[in-house]
């Protein structure tokens, strides 16, 4: 296994345990109890905790340890966390079933669904705001003005509504390979990209170091896209080359399917090569981030 | 009119072009066109605003303008209307009206109610968040944790649920006057208090004075759950007596339908009371304060 691959366990591992002392906090003081039976299906069902580890790496380059880091590394897996909710909802995407388990609406219902979104994202906010969370105000108002402004509607929740308006609504422009970057930068690049700069904010980074995260998170958050639609193009049809995944079966409009494969890995090899050209002030101190790039390269899952 | 009335009308003035520049300046970054009017519609539609004039007179108080006092007051509000556009889903409340206008979800689609509240949340941190908010990071970040606390599965949310679980879920327990004072001090009074709170927060008060200001709003937030049910009883059945309202109707147990009208009007007449009384320590310069509260005993809508 990698050396990417053990660092991304072992802040789940950590991410993971600080969540649930985190909740069991919460319900100690009294969350309805199929409320929070539902926020911890959303919340501590598995997944990758791709942006916790982005956090805590980022915020190591200042030598901040993942202690220190925490909240931020919470915060934003909580945000994550709650727009999968939302998007599995029948009005959105209507899928029943995530990481092998049902959909937290499947399991409780649509209403349910809806208040732990609601109820994770403003849990994200009073991790990071919280006075213990960290020592310097300066540090938790920023860390929360971050991650509101990527999770709202110039980011994720943004990125949704163009994405859910090209599947959705009639009449629709012809999505170009300039729209469908945006859309992507928005619906997944924000976090990603938000997740580098909290890590740098933790560390209280110079501002071109915060600005070099920022650069490194944005490209990182492309070829994450673009190597996500390459595992959906070809996992199902290896063999023709042809995009006809999950993704052209909705009739999603795709990087691929508008470039082709071999142009999207061609912009796949570039971005990480931008992404890690990014961290060239960090020197090999920057090893674990580079790795996470490296690997959007030669993805399996 | 009474001078209450005239003050709410300021307050609302101010914070309605408050949240129209704040909108106006986030869609001249690039929010969606279509989410854009969609959080317009609802955000701009009208309402008593009565969350910004507690914040508004909170703070003054302190000797705090309106002016500075503008971003904690946008921020509430805004929690407060994605609350409605939620609530008003037809898998939470199902209503199609609001303020004679179709809600959001009527007017556009599900999702793209979802996405407004979604977005109107992070805009609510956002705003309190931003460094030109307020010089100090110390009141920024007091002012989303408190916020964050009041509107999630502890607050706001919290209450929804529980309400819902009444109306939807099949063998739930008998409701006792405990338990619904305790759904609306979470589902209504958690903002209204959160609203006095953070009008303490941006006029520095003192611990005891910002006790005073919670305690005041816990009372308010009360009374303010009172006199709303006893207008639903009172207003389709004046003659009867009974509790006969949309509440009623829809099965929903209320302090009225469990006390009686009679013994509510004392419950009413014993918050309003006990609100005013935490005012004591600010002498006459609470007179806004205290007329919110007296009102309560006397509203027509």
């Amino acid at each position: 296994m990698s050396q990417f691959l053990v660092q991304l366990g072992n802040a789940a591992t950590v991410v993971e345990a600080y969540l649930a002392a985190a909740l069991g906090k919460q319900e100690g003081a009294g969350t309805p109890p199929r409320l929070a039976d539902a926020i911890r299906h959303a919340v501590l069902g598995g997944g990758k905790r791709f942006r916790p580890f982005l956090v805590f790496h980022s915020a190591a380059l200042f030598g901040v340890s993942e202690q220190a880091a925490l909240p931020a590394a919470g915060a934003i897996e909580c945000i994550h966390c709650y727009s999968l909710v939302h998007d599995d909802l029948p009005a959105m995407d209507n899928d029943e079933l995530r990481r092998g388990r049902p959909t937290v609406w499947k399991a409780y219902d649509d209403w349910t669904a809806i208040l732990v979104g609601d109820a994770l994202q403003a849990f994200a906010f009073e991790l990071v705001a919280a006075p213990d969370s960290n020592s310097d105000a300066g540090i938790r108002a920023d860390l929360v003005h971050v991650l509101a402004v990527a999770s709202g509607a110039l980011g994720m929740v943004g990125g949704q509504q163009l994405d859910l308006e090209a599947g959705k609504l009639a009449d629709q422009p012809e999505p170009s390979v300039q729209s469908i970057m945006r859309l992507q930068a928005m619906k997944t690049g924000a976090l990603i990209t938000a997740a580098c700069e909290m890590g740098a904010i933790v560390g209280r980074a110079r501002p071109e170091e915060r600005a070099a995260l920022k650069t490194y998170g944005e490209h990182l958050g492309a070829a994450f896209q673009i190597s996500d639609d390459l595992l959906d193009a070809e996992g199902s049809s290896a063999d023709t080359g042809k995009a006809t995944g999950k993704d052209a079966a909705a009739g999603k409009a795709t990087l691929i399917g508008m470039l082709g494969i071999k142009e999207a890995r061609s912009h796949l090899d570039r971005s990480i090569e931008a992404a890690i050209a990014a961290l060239n002030v960090f020197g090999n101190k920057a090893e674990p981030l580079i790795g996470a790039a490296r690997l959007m390269g030669r993805r399996d899952s």
